[in-house]
């Protein structure tokens, strides 16, 4: 028996990067968050304080800012990529690497003269995200978004479960249900339309929420992957983490009111968590990519 | 010397309330946090623990709930008020109630065929806000926003400080400038179109930050002021309190690169913190009414 | 009518300040986040943006960790009133200052050789504040504490409340009660012994928590709040903002099972939301200070 | 090609259980949280919306109520493994089960009399955790820790670095090291004494932080994970996601002031994040479990 150093990984976490393109006067603006991780061979720096492998943290921030201004930022994916081939083909001991980055949006500000030339509101909710996993040649891309919160007041049920012992849930043709989409997608290869993809996935998963009528947030969420497969090609899998965020109707009879489904109580805690993947059956595998890159949280 | 009691309220806090109108099959949403608090003759609760006066937390939670479904939620200025005069006009012994509200905001989500009846996304990032403060006759009402993330690419400048002993900031005439508005303003009266004119006291504050050309943000605060009261007699005083989010300059000349104002590290803290009222000289004095709606936070 | 600056402050928040005392082998940490604002003439900066009196919020920054260096930190309401000091002494326009410090708890590691010289774990959850205004020459000191989670599994009743036509809450003689603790108490002068004081006042609050027999939440704050008062001539007043956490007994029946005020459901919100000031009769009054130290929130 | 289900799990997160435990007048208190998801012959719930299968998570919320009356808390390891073992035994479609529980930690109120019999203070500010993942007959028990802040005011030094084009990081022998432990160890077994091996970790944890020289916190993880397997052989691995939260030395020399590595500024972000797994070279294999428990985060 021994005891040796298994999986690991290290590097500069949430590095705040915002980039102003003013080649005209018309400004943009691209607001991330960078998180970069390198592997190899750091087994020294580990069991002996051997520095001499360890590319610091503090010059992976470097590299995020230089690269900013040497190349753009561009769409996130391709930015990722780039740090991670950098990372890799640039030092031996780097056997891999993860990048993960995290996108903020902003829109023009409104202006009685139209949308601003060079001032934004940070606008939406959700955040637009991808992980670039680098192991040697391979190169995996698992982009996605989280805080994408939609409800909708009608056109779904729950009925039919099972009732057990500690069964009390009422059965209902007719409830608010309402989540945070959380969304994680695999792309096969690295030739693709980033931003445009995005977009397109984006709409299609509010599209498909909106006009499913569901009987439960497990359809609902199956129905939105799948369209999302049909649609794109280009995506191997999708992984769904979301909750099922509780609005109880109010028990209004001790005051003499009835409740049509009219006021609520929209709840914290618990919260349903429904959390599934919908694939292709002819896609790469994704080997051991979803240890480090929580498709379900 | 004795020790006695001061100033009091109590009710409870953050009722989590979803009203949803589904008078037509084009549905509507409220969605609305509520804290109702009373003020009064509560001596006994605390001296002696006789709760003969004390209208429970819990009670006042339920009436939130009944008002929602007997009068709707309407502008929550207008919910705010009904519940303070509700409980000053019932109960003898309570005699000023403090009604605080925030509001989110829902879009309908967005489809092939347009935006949809019954599906919705949660949108923006700002809080609508109202606190409604009543003692005896006298209401005052003051809302405002909070969360309303802005930023400048460039038309900010800060130079001509004094340079003290401590002073190490270089000048600069072209900055990046960022800030949350956290804003409340007091109204005079309480017949007012609230929706409406949050509505443009909203567009008012990102117009006026996008189109000033700042030398400080004191000064853009003082702009943007200024001009909600120019434009809404009704409003007595506006408060600002307002993070300077640093976004600063990276240093890429280690790397051989210049960094003409486009690739920023944006900064979490340290951060300023100016905070500014902009009032008339002839509206009503606010009393000691800003003693429990923070102004400056 | 014209419209004119009213109240004003600005200056650097979360200034994040440790400072270590490396005197002897055994080392001791200081750990503050430093909010400072000047208050004086800056009309000019907000109408003209005529920055000539502004002094910078990055030299206020530079001046908090300039002093950590040259006195070290010691009590936080002995810093907090040392930048203010400097602030009013030594500018002429600035007139008043707010200083506000949180302080965080560190507390050695535990060894198998005793408590170690300089290593430390973070403990606690309370976050120790004080806020000094000083406005001219008049100088109001007001500290406390925020974070402090209590909890009693009995000896908590709730009854006798009125019941009202929206009153559903069953009375109970047997109720866990719990809190977060967030007070401030205003001092009476500045020649205080901090640190001791501090420490008193907080064992008196939870001491008396634990002691008293409670009929309602607003009682325990009063008997907490006298108890202070009775203990310490040198504070002036106390105010309280607790949050009763509601611990809701979980109905069991539907399985078969009692529930004799042993299993709960810890609820998020709402809750009830008690305030309340206990006061010397014959302190010297407060002013407006309460305005932007908010007592209740 | 089709499209098809793949992994999924369902079930309610954060169920906020507080049990109590009344027998003498000296109560005990255990405050949890958890999440239960189920496994199995889930598809048509997604594909058909047909709940048949779908033991409803309203019901695995009444389960861990009831269990808590049934039962007791005991261990959170036991906890979750009754609750794994009852829904994998019960009910034919489930084929597996993931079972999360957060722990926090409760002290009794210090009074003059000692520690009270029925009132606590919410005491550390670190989460003990533990998942357990029943896959058909095989358990696997994954426990840690998160959010215990550990500081060393000396002792650590970070030099050897390879200088790169895009290094700029100084060497140092002297520096503050900070992080926030998060850890999870998987336990080979089932017959542990958790609580007791979970307070050795704990305590191990602390002391190897406190007493290591470190040359890199990549350095400082290995020793501590190295001897919590030493000191446990029923640790099969365990895996570490630690910050490295910077406190950079304040250049003061703008003042005229020294600063021998005794006023720092602790950032925010960016920052290091070093993840690493120590494990036994012949422990069982871990197989898919840590797809879906994160080790790294």
């Amino acid at each position: 028996m021994a005891i040796r150093l298994g999986d690991n990984q290290y590097g500069k976490a949430e590095v705040r990067l915002v980039h102003i393109n003013r080649d005209t006067d018309v400004h943009t603006i691209k607001d991330v968050n960078v998180t970069s991780q390198l592997r190899g061979d750091f087994e020294a720096v580990h069991t002996k304080g051997d520095n001499a492998h360890c590319v610091a943290t503090d010059t992976q921030k470097n590299t995020v800012y230089a690269f900013a201004r040497k190349y753009g930022v561009g769409a996130i994916e391709d930015f990722a990529l780039r740090l991670a081939r950098y990372h890799v083909d640039t030092f031996e001991q780097v056997h891999g690497a993860r990048q993960e980055i995290e996108e903020y949006t902003w829109t023009r500000a409104a202006t009685a003269e139209g949308p601003h030339n060079h001032s934004f509101v940070r606008d939406g909710r959700e955040t637009r995200t991808t992980v670039v996993v680098k192991d040697g040649a391979e190169e995996t891309v698992i982009s996605g978004l989280e805080g994408l919160t939609v409800l909708k007041t009608t056109d779904s049920e729950f009925h039919g479960f099972p009732r057990t012992e500690y069964t009390t849930l009422a059965e209902t043709t007719d409830r608010v249900m309402a989540t945070d989409v959380k969304a994680r997608w695999r792309y096969i290869g690295t030739d693709i339309d980033w931003d445009k993809t995005y977009a397109s996935i984006r709409a299609i998963l509010i599209e498909t929420f909106a006009n499913h009528h569901s009987l439960a947030l497990q359809q609902t969420l199956w129905e939105m992957g799948k369209a999302v497969l049909e649609a794109h090609p280009e995506v191997a899998e999708i992984k769904f983490s979301c909750p099922n965020k509780h609005h109880f109707v109010v028990d209004l009879s001790p005051f003499g009111l009835d409740n049509p489904n009219e006021v609520f109580f929209a709840s914290d805690r618990s919260y349903g968590k429904i959390e599934a993947t919908i694939e292709r059956d002819d896609a790469p595998a994704a080997g051991r990519v979803w240890e480090t890159v929580p498709g379900f949280i």
